[in-house]
């Protein structure tokens, strides 16, 4: 890995006043964003480029917090000076999503009609009200095309919706690790994780704050399916296998006996000290609702007439979750309208979590196409 | 679907008073298993066909108990008079095993030491524990030798378990979408399933008989899992794809949106009426544990150096829970060791649930076998 850190950061808090219409028909009245810049903008203002997230992650894309340990940006392998996404070059914007549970508006936030937390009543959010909450931010920072939109996962579907929807203010989208929709296979997965966390006692119909518990139970096991799915069957059996935890087998159905029980219930425990029961379900939600085909009669091609963009496509041969032929159908459709894309389908091993990993491949891609649109930026 | 059902079936209980010694160490000092037969023990006793049954089936294999509705047995499609396993050749034996709930002796019995019910103190039975107790109800047929013992997933983990430790008591042995041991990811599955049961506060450490309550939130989430797995993404997006469930979008994250999540919910919550808790919990750790090849150093066909069945392997070419190439270790095992093996890869698209369907190829293969094996009994 070249490059450096950013250094320290400190998250701005963005307030906005215009209620915010949502595709659900409901309205947000007022709200904040946290937001997180990395870089300089240029006197152009034409160098920005904005970073969605996916799940589980915030506007604290990279760099650290003074005096925090561990406290390292979720993409800053990515972005830095000298790195891939060369802040020395670009102004670089990370921007936490309505709905999650990192400083934004939130449901753990006061409602302000009642004067109580959100909780479960937190208006549904969708992959377009985030951009469109997104768009904001860049109107505020002055920007009126964005040199690049970047994001993997459901952070590639922010990335694919923006330039469905805001074609004009995006010169390169970049979507990593994505689909145009969900399967049903995609959706069963979100839909038992959501069941685990809804029908623990302790959601208390989503409105637990009130009675200061968690539904940890269900957040745990929602996160270890989560990352059966992140994995590949291949880098688990590697890294995992059928190895002990101890050296032999205690005859337990309750103890942990094998090394991936025992990564699964970190991981799950971890989790479930951090994150937001209702954020989880809402960005699930999110997911299982994005699928820009459908308004256009299931016809992706069609939904991408629009778009100017130029598009990085990119895949991770091993990722189950969303596999290169989803992407695969992005490309068709963009190819379809004769639009500007690359596709590169990365030979991987480590699953759908590959695309926030530092595979020399991957990175060399991703540092190759911004040397490109710098390189267009300069003309 | 040809051939006709068994008809009326009754099941038997056969009580054992001789300790079975158990691979935990631990012994179950008496016990009953529920049995169920269909078609005629020859003179010789040399036409009996050991069925084995997965993870919520039973020795309820064909036939229908008078009266009830829906009382299909859960292999009907295959067994019965001039189907694929001809019950007016083959006396066809299944066996309810230890610890399952459906009548043979398991978790919810009372604990002779205790007299209250086992609950979670029921000892870990295994593949091979299992395999024990179906020998000894052989023997009390006076079968020395079965014509064949058949079984589909954890199923065709107790086949092969017979062909490894028993190999004079069995000519053929047939395992069908079956894998020599669990990998990682088929661990991690069982193993959230587990969690989500055990942390169920109705579980109360696998006490709930005494409670009055039954952990259904719990296996409701498991049920929602193991269907996950047991459909292949295809057959998934084939039959619910993105359908909604009513007419168009409510933006709920509770309410069902889309037909999967009903499909889903529909079968945990069915499951959750009918399956037992201890029991999911024993089954699953039973299918981590089976691996005939770790006790020679990794070498399955070391494993199978013994044995001296014929061989059946199938698998089906959509199963992603126990995959083909998991089928064909097993054929190089036992084509190692020179054995007679048959092997066929079905393309089918249902997934794991293929081997309970009555796909024409797989059933034809399977009447085409159990007749090469009714022909060797007339020789």
């Amino acid at each position: 890995m070249t490059g450096r850190s950013v250094g320290d950061v400190s998250p701005q808090s963005f307030h906005f006043d215009e209620p915010l219409p949502l595709r659900s028909g409901a309205s947000l009245p007022a709200y904040d964003l946290m937001v997180e810049t990395y870089g300089r903008l240029n006197a152009e203002r034409s160098n920005a480029v904005l970073v969605c997230h996916a799940l589980n992650a915030s506007h604290h894309v990279a760099g650290t917090y003074a005096g925090q340990a561990k406290s390292d940006g979720w993409w800053d392998n990515l972005i830095g000076p000298g790195k891939p996404l060369d802040t020395d070059r670009f102004f670089v914007i990370g921007v936490n999503n309505l709905g999650s549970c990192f400083g934004s508006t939130g449901p753990m936030h006061a409602n302000p009609a009642t004067g109580r937390a959100w909780g479960a009543d937190f208006p549904v959010v969708t992959v377009q009200d985030w951009v469109d909450a997104q768009a904001r931010v860049v109107e505020r920072f002055g920007i009126l095309k964005l040199a690049a939109v970047l994001g993997g996962s459901l952070g590639g579907m922010q990335a694919l919706d923006w330039a469905l929807r805001y074609p004009e203010r995006l010169s390169h989208c970049i979507a990593i690790a994505t689909a145009p929709n969900l399967s049903a296979q995609n959706i069963a997965f979100n839909e038992v994780a959501r069941r685990a966390i809804v029908t623990d006692p302790d959601f208390h119909g989503g409105h637990f704050y009130a009675h200061g518990v968690v539904p940890k139970r269900g957040l745990r096991v929602a996160r270890m399916i989560g990352h059966i799915t992140y994995l590949s069957d291949d880098v688990m059996a590697e890294r995992f296998g059928r190895e002990l935890k101890g050296g032999e087998l205690g005859y337990s159905t309750q103890d942990i006996e094998f090394q991936i029980e025992s990564y699964l219930r970190y991981q799950g425990d971890k989790f479930s000290d951090y994150f937001d029961a209702n954020t989880y379900l809402l960005i699930t939600r999110a997911l299982d609702y994005f699928d820009p085909a459908a308004e256009h009669g299931g016809d992706l091609a069609l939904a991408f007439a629009k778009a100017r963009a130029k598009f990085l496509i990119a895949s991770f041969t091993t990722d189950w979750r969303f596999s290169p032929a989803r992407s695969r159908e992005i490309v068709k459709a963009l190819l379809d309208n004769r639009l500007d894309v690359s596709y590169a389908e990365i030979d991987a091993p480590h699953g759908h979590d590959a695309f926030l990993l530092d595979d020399p491949r991957y990175h060399g891609l991703l540092r190759a196409y911004f040397e490109r649109i710098a390189t267009e930026l300069t003309r």
